[in-house]
């Protein structure tokens, strides 16, 4: 993990969620098994002092003015970027929180852009209290693309656990929309954004990807609906025919079976559930979302703000733990690239 | 196991699936595991005694020429009723293993109505061949509903394994279609139909049933659908308000994490995909299709005939064992009831 040349940049997410504490908390367990890659956070020396207090964590705090100070400063404890700041009211979310969150995204993203960051994991953010400030992008990921003056179809959200990687090629979206939203070109858009990520930040030479059917037993010959055949089967020759190992349309619960699952580097799926299900199921607290096709790296744990338990020290760090890993994993396999 | 007044019957499925061979394995395993309960084989004995060799599964067999007999049968090996039999092409389907399989799904369903069976254990049938001997239902299911002499509504299809139970209030439909699918009132009758059935035939007193949301983040306030405000949380209010303990809607991904199971002895989900993702990627090998509501008790394993492995001994017969142990659990659970 020490290979890393620039540091991990940590956004804090929204303050009085549980980001505070699994930062803490997954700091805590990557310095005691001695894979503590080289991060800091943007943001928050108060707040995190406040939530380590209160749930009890035992992490030394050193407040930098550069994120070129983080790798020095990460012997002494826990680099954080000073000069950000609010109160710690732990399951109280505010508009004075929704700008701490914001602006720790925002220098985050320009530090990873940059390049003084090797990359950008993000705690969770509240999308009501970001609304109430003005925050206009549906997540994170949306705001990530435009930072990147890229259009939102191009930052693609993946779900990765020790289990599978599964991604939805339709997200917030009414399940009466996505057939209609269904394309063999957005398809083969994302199937192109998604096996060029697995090649560049996961070091897999050929990514064998998995397309999910839209309809049960894959429309069982057109029995019960036309996409798979009409829209989904063509889309995989369309990127077979550009090289890409792609196959299917696999069955959505054919798809996610031990034995499935070792015949796929990632699955595609039709829309949000489809994804979610399986990576929540078996990889609950492990789970990773991440963004592909930005040219940087970035990672955040697969779960929300959690006001209702935030600051009671119950939060499990281990999808911040996951994420801090999988960003580390990432900015190696793009400098070995 | 052995508390069973009557044997359960087994049909035999198509003869030239993986049925014959999972039967045979699953009764050479609860025998191994002292855990056998009473049953006999609806047909099939030449079948049986070729599979057996083929799959080199020693199975003594006992042909029988009345269910009545299968109880004292039971002790020199497997009790088969003669009389039904086919040649055994592993493999390759044909109309007399159709007839075969239509005969003894027949024969065992008159033996559960009549009271000789305890319950019906089904293995699996292809569609297509029974489809071509003029066998006019989208499935087993339909047909046992019809053969009690019920609308195919009443009965209900669950998924069960060691992890979760899962019913899924469309089935084989295509995803497009369910939406306008879905009425308050078919949740509140499948939602009673499963109520009943849990406390009926798996002594759970006061069963909990969680309900599945159509959208991500069920709508997330109306914002991506609006059935889950309109059509399903009316439901849920009229399950309660009848005392059953029902709630939700429950957004589908969070509905399968660990912490979430430990909260609900059934998942109610609104489409095939939704339940059968979750069933199987948890628990694929020992997955039971337990039919609901109806006055004769069925179980099948939950997998189809996989004519491309037939023969060749490498079907596991973990869900046979599982569908079997499941109805006759089902069978005791009614008559203390």
């Amino acid at each position: 993990m020490s290979t890393l040349s620039e540091p991990l940049a940590i956004a804090l997410g929204d303050p009085s969620g549980i980001g505070p504490e699994i930062i803490l908390g997954a700091w805590a367990r990557l310095k005691a098994a001695g894979a503590l890659p080289p991060l800091f956070v943007v943001g928050g020396p108060q707040v995190l002092a406040a939530a380590a207090e209160h749930a009890g964590i035992d992490c030394p705090l050193v407040p930098i003015a550069d994120p070129a100070e983080a790798l020095f400063a990460s012997a002494a404890g826990l680099p954080v970027m000073a000069g950000l700041d609010a109160r710690y009211t732990p399951g109280a979310p505010s508009t004075d929180g929704a700008r701490l969150a914001f602006a720790s995204l925002s220098w985050a993203t320009r530090f990873a852009l940059s390049g003084v960051a090797s990359g950008l994991v993000t705690a969770p953010v509240s999308k009501a209290a970001l609304a109430a400030i003005g925050f206009d992008y549906p997540g994170q990921t949306e705001f990530l693309a435009d930072a990147c003056a890229l259009p939102y179809r191009d930052a693609v959200m993946m779900l990765a656990g020790p289990s599978v990687r599964a991604v939805p090629l339709t997200v917030h979206v009414a399940l009466a929309e996505v057939p209609a939203l269904l394309s063999s070109e957005l398809i083969t858009h994302k199937g192109r954004v998604v096996a060029a990520a697995l090649s560049r930040d996961f070091g897999i030479a050929a990514p064998r990807l998995a397309i999910a059917a839209l309809n049960p037993h894959a429309g069982e010959g057109g029995q019960f609906g036309d996409e798979d055949q009409r829209i989904i089967a063509p889309a995989i020759a369309a990127l077979r025919a550009e090289g890409i190992n792609a196959f299917g349309p696999v069955p959505g619960d054919a798809l996610f079976t031990p034995r499935a699952r070792a015949t796929y580097d990632a699955a595609l799926t039709m829309y949000h559930d489809q994804a979610l299900i399986p990576v929540k199921a078996l990889d609950f607290d492990e789970g990773v979302n991440v963004t592909l096709g930005l040219p940087i790296i970035r990672t955040s744990p697969d779960h929300g703000t959690a006001f209702d338990i935030a600051g009671t020290g119950v939060a499990d760090p281990g999808a911040m733990v996951a994420a801090i890993r999988m960003a580390a994993g990432m900015a190696q396999a793009r400098a070995r690239g």
